[in-house]
């Protein structure tokens, strides 16, 4: 008798499994060639530096075997140190032993679950937040995760108060705060350094930890930011609160798998040791490929380039947006990242348009996917980094049609 | 104030995390250059095909820069139809749906671990099993991991019969049972045919599952086991109660990181859910490398060349163990794979031995390291796939002084 139903073999968190929307989309979009898609937050592909990699795995599949054999949880040394040497030059002081090479931020998402989130627990998010998040730190099955609110300079001091206080007195004080400072997935909103600060306060002054995702930090739109506006929040922590992450997957490519985290020795031990049991250790000749592509400046050569071609994109998506829309939908424009936040119109659902959308061959992420309170059916994420600028005019053409269908029902 | 105090801020999974002995000594290895290894069971990096994945290297990152983008979660297309057609070779006929491609079977066990074990259940393993099974699942905290002893032909079935009455008994039936039946790790033995089709009996009998471990069936020692003697259980699994795991890491090289795992469907898109909080995909590269590999015949003609290499190891290894040990050591003399498992003189231990062998400048797996029982300090695993012919000998003989240090105590 063939085994159908396997509910019965599942764990809580197999039941439970969360999927993220995004991922979702991309599906969706492999199966329609013709779609227009603001959905994924994939880099441009075009854009990659295929050449210089070429070379590189070139020159390391010459040498010796060690390239492709297993290596270190840790990370490949030399990548290991290469990365204590880029956390300086983004104005934090590590050590190797606070550094761990993983498979991708979503990996350190997950190790940070794993090692940190307890059932009982509480954790802090932004609403909206990245959806990667969501799944990662659900799947450890806190009891609550706990939407902070936001406004145009990020997370809202006064509201993470409130949820705190709130928190605490259910007996359940927050353990972590997850937050994307710089150029927020889904809404491209930059942190300001003064609420950097005052995070770093509140997680002193509630015992907390803060998990900072830094995917975009590297790609801000010249002219456009302050110097240092981008500066982590790990720069200023004195007392090892902050967890770390970031990767290469937007200033170099995704394919690799390559990111990194930092954190105090005693933590980073063990997301070691976690890691261990989950993958054994992230793969050899992609980290090397990362590594020759640091110490070859290819990654410094490159980012500028991606800089212009990402503010390029933007500015097509917002012109195409004032020209077309600027009546219906209400914006962030972002100063760097992939990602642009747009605001409904009055009895617009984000599901709805969605399924409007997709008849128009046009995706994108609806708005509630990033919200842990069912919130967010008025707001809609349009990632402009992967869409051909020629593209992006017909995107929000279809878009308008889109609109317009709804306003007609 | 520093954080140098984590523990308060850990989950239960994060305070008890399962490490690993062989990745351990892996880390002592990479510190003494001058080392013999006998510890961990890499593959010979010298028989990597370095030539041909340089031109397939070269081809992939000459194309578009689909090779380096995010790819879906469930794995790259074309690789996942490869492996739909290896599955086949092996005598498992599965669809597409079947199959999920992993970054090595170690994520294989920890998807198994997170979607399917519960803190109240219970699991059995062989006694001894592969350590990275043991961490796994352990960090999934079931009730309990229970130990089915084996015999030169694989698990015990009456062993089986009792562990599993008393595991009812105790009113926390079996939920699955993990098995390397071709030339295990850490043994070395062959699963007879015999016992794979009871091992299915028994799973139906008693409504569990089977997680099929599978890295070394392709390098059995050609004309030592009989044809189809490494026929996978899952050839012959009528009900879909067999997980079964295989990779690239043997047979082409570990460092890709490409594995991949067959199940009943409903499993493999819970697997693929959780896969996609852990890691969002395999990476794209490695996975088309591992695609092209097979595609164009590299793994086919380079297998032959390993079952050679490996046979050739294991021969100098018990000529070097009967010139110099016959008397004190007892082994099972492997048919394929990587491992000689022995056994220790009365009186040895196997921790101690280790240490005294450290001295020596040589290093090997503690046997007690693949039990959960805390038995096993009577065996060691020696791993002969990475020492070149010449390094034997030399082991042994390393070997052979730590022995006697040891009898003069």
């Amino acid at each position: 008798m063939p085994l159908r139903d396997v509910e019965r073999f599942l764990s809580p968190t197999g039941r439970d499994l969360h999927a993220s929307a995004i991922r979702r989309m991309g599906t969706v979009a492999s199966r329609h060639p013709d779609l227009i898609s603001f959905a994924a937050g994939y880099p441009a592909a075009e854009l990659f530096p295929l050449d210089e990699l070429r070379a590189i795995a070139a020159d390391l599949l010459g040498g010796s075997g060690d390239a492709i054999q297993y290596g270190p949880t840790r990370g490949y040394a030399p990548l290991v140190e290469a990365l204590v040497g880029e956390m300086a030059r983004r104005d934090v002081t590590v050590s190797a032993p606070e550094l761990l090479v993983t498979t991708g931020s979503q990996q350190g998402l997950d190790l940070i679950a794993r090692v940190l989130i307890a059932p009982g627990d509480a954790v802090l998010v932004e609403a909206p937040t990245f959806t990667g998040a969501i799944s990662a730190f659900g799947n450890a099955r806190p009891r609550s995760m706990a939407a902070v609110r936001q406004d145009d300079d990020g997370i809202d001091l006064d509201d993470l108060a409130r949820v705190t206080a709130r928190l605490r007195r259910d007996g359940t004080p927050p353990k972590l705060l997850y937050v994307v400072p710089n150029f927020q997935n889904p809404t491209g909103r930059l942190l300001s350094q003064e609420r950097r600060r005052a995070l770093l306060a509140w997680a002193e002054q509630h015992d907390c930890l803060i998990v900072e995702d830094d995917p975009y930090g590297a790609l801000y739109f010249e002219g456009e930011v302050a110097p240092g506006a981008v500066r982590p929040l790990k720069a200023e922590d004195r007392s090892g609160r902050v967890i770390y992450l970031s990767s290469f997957s937007k200033t170099l490519a995704p394919g690799f798998r390559v990111g990194w985290m930092v954190a105090p020795e005693a933590l980073v031990e063990r997301f070691e040791t976690a890691k261990q049991a989950s993958d054994l250790a992230s793969g050899s000749l992609d980290q090397r490929i990362a590594c020759e592509a640091m110490r070859r400046g290819v990654v410094d050569r490159l980012v500028p380039t991606l800089r212009a071609a990402y503010r390029a994109r933007r500015d097509v998506l917002v012109a195409s947006l004032t020209a077309r829309l600027a009546g219906q939908l209400s914006w962030v424009v972002p100063h760097g990242g992939f990602f642009l936040w747009a605001t409904l119109p009055p009895g617009e659902h984000d599901e709805a348009l969605l399924e409007r959308a997709l008849e128009e061959r046009l995706i994108f992420v609806s708005g509630s996917a990033f919200f842990v309170d069912g919130s967010g059916h008025d707001t809609i994420r349009l990632a402009f980094s992967a869409a051909r600028e020629a593209e992006i005019g017909e995107g929000v053409e279809r878009l308008a049609r889109a609109l317009r269908a709804g306003v007609r029902v």
